[in-house]
């Protein structure tokens, strides 16, 4: 039996903090033990936190003191590992430091996610990339390490993208998002900007959405081996609409040669990873969900789908464009899937390869 | 100088009935002069009216009582033009009624839109289709006749894509749209599908937009003479959030050549068209308005652009993807350029062409 | 040990049919046995069921086929038990078909809240109006009997001011509410109502919100004998805002002499019931919760609340206006505590007091 | 005739800001000559604002530079007048500054709102308190002054107590209010806080909403001399939801004596004060619109009414609780009655009254 390892979780308090909260309540050996934040710091954690998600805060933390972002003090409590959805900017050093110091740090934010030895990790679609952890350690002389995972955009676009272009001649996607507010955090978006209207996000957030796709499809293993990856075209048209949680995407998907749709549901409806394989428990049976609808995935009922709540992205509307295109629409759960989720689930994967030890 | 024509509106306290009635209110020519409706007939205008729009109820209309669609009424009024937005299915016999008796009848409803002896007009990108008019006539042996305009979410799709596609080797496009609930009318979308939500539309929504941009593509004039728009991809994923009024649409436009997005812009935001040549009273200056910032156009900042305001579509986001693709988004006024304000404009080209006496 | 009694749930697809099918899917000794509707008969529960709550379709219903609301398929199936959320106007008949016909039906729609041998039951509040079902029995000849529970806005109301009512000189109550749109079911109320703007319901929804009131205040047991209820001054103005569950009511309480508001806190933090006292499995611990923080109640965070989620109403803002006014505010889950929660616990009251048979 | 006034509008690109630059646009004898913010110094008006209103910005203006809060380079530019929707804390010393420096100062900041020399002015309702101008320019040694005006809150809640407690022994009212989120300015309130959500503004808005009421209340003639205003009693409830302009406010009103809503009602539709008397080109003709219909007034369709749009505030929902309570609803225009109008209004009175110089 293996033992059980303290967590402590950055930014407890946020959207993606309250999440892992959720989901290491209910953990078989990962337990949330200290819970940092910093506005809050020195309050009672149900006090403090907004709890902006299902069920209420676990008992046995509702009572617990959010803590400084500080290795001393996680030392004396015996952390093992650390999950940090902190904000951008704050984020990167602290991570580092808590690296350095020999922790594993399992990062949400985006401050190290194109360090060429950081793992950008997606359980499912990248595993193997945890052996950049060992390059890291050497070259970085850590004795910890820093494994970080996707933007939720970027995740919402990848369980099919990825799946498609590991099988197919993929030659492009088109992407359109719908996200919600709490991708921002909280406050993150105004009122003003969503109630009658869309926010654009514009040229900077579009970007970085396909500049983390990019960097995920260039790590899978591929069963076809055309067209390379520098042929491929990928596009996002990225916005905020007035949704609480879940990310919306439709993408147009073209491919070099005749692709039937039919083929494509199948490879999705059938796609699992090395998770499933090592049955991690935070793995869910079926990463994609297919829906059979035409009025679905939405965001309302699609969002907790799954054996594992919300660790399921629900791909629908799969159909024939034309003999070389694909539309389909694709719903993940931005602060489980696209973050705290993602993250345990990680860390169950570095777990069981040993990274982490029992 | 011309003599004044008096209107019959029906429909008239529908979303789509008090666009007519505002912008007809201050027409130089054309007044509003019989208002009918269903379930309100009898009662004053203003009393019944859900007046889900800009400004507040003209006076020379608020104490007009609302009456039934019937003929021998409007007959008595002297009614010389009448605009259609019915329900579909209750639209389509009315309207015949009315053509065999006489009168010129613009209709936004769908019931027509497939006739091949019925135009659907899109005054600057189709307007020589006006004589089908003619044949119409004769082969039905009416007095009057019908014309429709297109889907409010065709249109959209439109402004942007038939400028394109006449000047332009275009080779497909990829439409996602994030619609507002007044597209159903009143009382429409129910709040519990957009409320923290997207109502994703369907299989049937998708393919009559694609449709009708099919039909008014086949009939503009070309510059190009490739492809055959029966090579043409047109894809259209159709959805409504919780926006009152306002169709927000990206495109993702391919062609069979290099196409610079500078050249598609520059052709987007110089078209102008019949409209604009004969200096109609509801014609935009530009049908087509260019955003310039990268957060633009958005539904409530935008819907109601131009110098006649809600007429001209706003188009935005417009950038190269690859040598072969272009990206843009564009933001159409569905009640007023997609229905109301598009039958004004419709009722004026065919005043100025002789179809409507003056 | 009890044995399990089968329940018929009508109405089974709407938006209370779907809390007595996730309530019930967890009872120790009701079990969802007979789904019914209308429009969806014949089709597998999950497929044509809005699951517009938390958590997912329960398996061992997913692949239920709803059914018609027809007696004698009940019969065959065994039913023991009909709960009836079925919309006003068609419930009546059909509750006095099945009580005649022997069934104990608790039903939450409005067509027998006033016939004054049917009781207008909140377990907690009036638990001995039980006994007119022996003289509706006997009055009507039947064999089965109706028991309904009281509209949802009124049940926000009622819990504060039931106690108050009981405790206090109360000398009457102004009430203010925000409701959400679930009130009015599945498609209910029109979006354009609710986006930017709220929805007055007018004086028939605020009469009888009042009137459901008084008769569940006229049947309480108080501690004081003073005012008569006839002499309470009560008055209700609602409304309807674009949140999906949950209704949210601002109550002006005045007393016929000085009443500290902390008293009234403490009475109702300290409030119980018949049911608390019988620990009947749906009664939560608290059916009060009084919150603390001065920005609580909400709607998103608490209508969840309690150890049976959703059956505890939430109080706060509870403060002196003047020495004999005190100001609060409720949370109630409209279609758990207001409608199916409510009906299960008077169900197990029922079965408690030998109503219905083990 | 009047020479025209230039203004100097603070924070003109503020939600406040803008409805000054709308309305300024088309005054007959003020108009907007010096626009001030902070972060948009330098750049082009139309560029840099947020135009979340009616109608497009005005052309006279579009192209205009924001410029900074300097005393200097509007000495430069002869600015006549101040407009000062500065944010609180921004706006104290600003505002005197101005003043000291010679400016008639119109603040709708809450700085200088319960300083006893500076009136806190509805015109309609304390015109006369313009002259604690003299003391205060007196006792401060200033060559000009600072005039403000109330919370737009408050001011939905005075328009109909004010004319009651002016004639009418009334004895307290109880508020409960469904504020927009604009009233928070941008970015203002978390679209977290308000979809599927209210938002309780809790104690501390509650209070001073009261409090500005008090003191209004305590400057307007009476036609009645009981009770004392220290003997009423005040209390409001105070709430954002999800609409963007508009404050809506339920009050339950009562008396010392009988009173008969008809009564009532008819004091409100006859109200009018000195600006109507004098016919001030922002005046509206009835500064309180009495909406007949039980479902009125509502947000979105009452927000712009009068005959100059949103400054009059509309009452419906007037009806008899008992013989001492009478219920109604306010709809008040938070930014344009509740501040930019309101101070326009201000300065109208003030030229008239010889404060500020023709
Ligand atoms: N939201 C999503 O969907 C999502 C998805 C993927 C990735 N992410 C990433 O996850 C991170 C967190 O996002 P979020 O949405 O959870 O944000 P959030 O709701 O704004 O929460 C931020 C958290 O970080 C803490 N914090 C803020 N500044 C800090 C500092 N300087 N030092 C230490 N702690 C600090 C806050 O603590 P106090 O409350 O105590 O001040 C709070 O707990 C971001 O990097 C984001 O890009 C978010
Ligand atoms: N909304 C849009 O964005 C849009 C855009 C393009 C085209 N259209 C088309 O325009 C038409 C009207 O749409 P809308 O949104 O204005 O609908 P709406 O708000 O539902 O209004 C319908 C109007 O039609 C009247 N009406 C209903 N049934 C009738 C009947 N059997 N005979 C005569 N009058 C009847 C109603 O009168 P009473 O109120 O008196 O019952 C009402 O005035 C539809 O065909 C729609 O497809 C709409
Ligand atoms: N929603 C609330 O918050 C709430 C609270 C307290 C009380 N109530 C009361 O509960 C009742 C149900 O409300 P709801 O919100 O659940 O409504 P809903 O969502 O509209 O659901 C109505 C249900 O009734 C079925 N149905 C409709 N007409 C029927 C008929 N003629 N015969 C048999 N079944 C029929 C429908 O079946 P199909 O889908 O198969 O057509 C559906 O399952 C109403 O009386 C309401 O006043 C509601
Ligand atoms: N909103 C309402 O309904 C309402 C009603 C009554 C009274 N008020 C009061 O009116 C004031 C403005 O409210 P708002 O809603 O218009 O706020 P807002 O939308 O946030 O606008 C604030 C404006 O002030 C400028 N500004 C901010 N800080 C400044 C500083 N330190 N020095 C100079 N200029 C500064 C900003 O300029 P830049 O954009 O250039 O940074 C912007 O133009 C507040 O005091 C508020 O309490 C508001």
């Amino acid at each position: 039996m293996r033992r059980t390892l303290k967590a402590a979780i950055l930014g407890a308090t946020g959207l993606v903090g309250i999440e892992y909260v959720r989901m290491l309540a209910n953990h078989p050996y990962i337990k949330p033990a200290y819970l940092a934040g910093k506005g809050s710091v020195g309050k009672p954690y149900e006090e403090v936190t907004r709890w902006q998600t299902v069920g209420q805060v676990p008992k046995e933390v509702a009572d617990m003191e959010v803590k400084p972002t500080d290795p001393k003090l996680m030392e004396q409590e015996g952390v093992d590992i650390i999950f940090s959805p902190l904000p951008a900017g704050a984020a990167g050093p602290v991570e580092e430091q808590f690296a350095k110091l020999g922790y594993p740090v399992i990062s949400n934010s985006p401050d190290h996610r194109f360090d060429p030895d950081v793992p950008l990790l997606v359980p499912e679609l990248n595993p193997h990339t945890i052996s950049l952890i060992d390059e890291q350690k050497k070259r970085r002389d850590w004795k910890g390490f820093i494994v970080t995972t996707p933007l939720c955009t970027a995740q919402g676009a990848l369980f099919p993208l990825a799946p498609i272009f590991m099988n197919f001649k993929m030659d492009g996607a088109f992407i359109t998002t719908m996200q919600s507010v709490s991708g921002e955090g909280y406050p993150g978006v105004a009122s003003l900007d969503v109630i009658d209207n869309i926010k654009v996000l514009g040229d900077a957030y579009d970007a970085k959405t396909i500049k983390e796709v990019f960097r995920v499809l260039s790590e899978v293993k591929r069963n076809v081996n055309e067209p390379k990856l520098e042929e491929v075209t990928l596009s996002a048209t990225t916005h905020r609409i007035a949704t609480i949680v879940g990310h919306y995407e439709v993408l147009y998907v073209t491919f070099k040669e005749e692709t039937p749709a039919e083929k494509v549901k199948e490879t999705l409806a059938n796609f699992t990873g090395l998770p499933q394989e090592l049955k991690l428990p935070t793995a869910p049976s079926k990463p994609i969900l297919v829906a059979e609808k035409d009025n679905r995935p939405t965001v309302y009922f699609d969002r907790w789908a799954g054996d594992v709540p919300g660790m399921s992205v629900v791909v629908g509307r799969i159909s024939q464009v034309n003999k070389r295109t694909v539309r389909l629409a694709s719903l993940v759960h931005n602060t489980v899937r696209g973050a705290a989720g993602g993250g345990i689930l990680a860390a169950e994967l570095l777990v069981e390869k040993g990274y982490i030890e029992k």
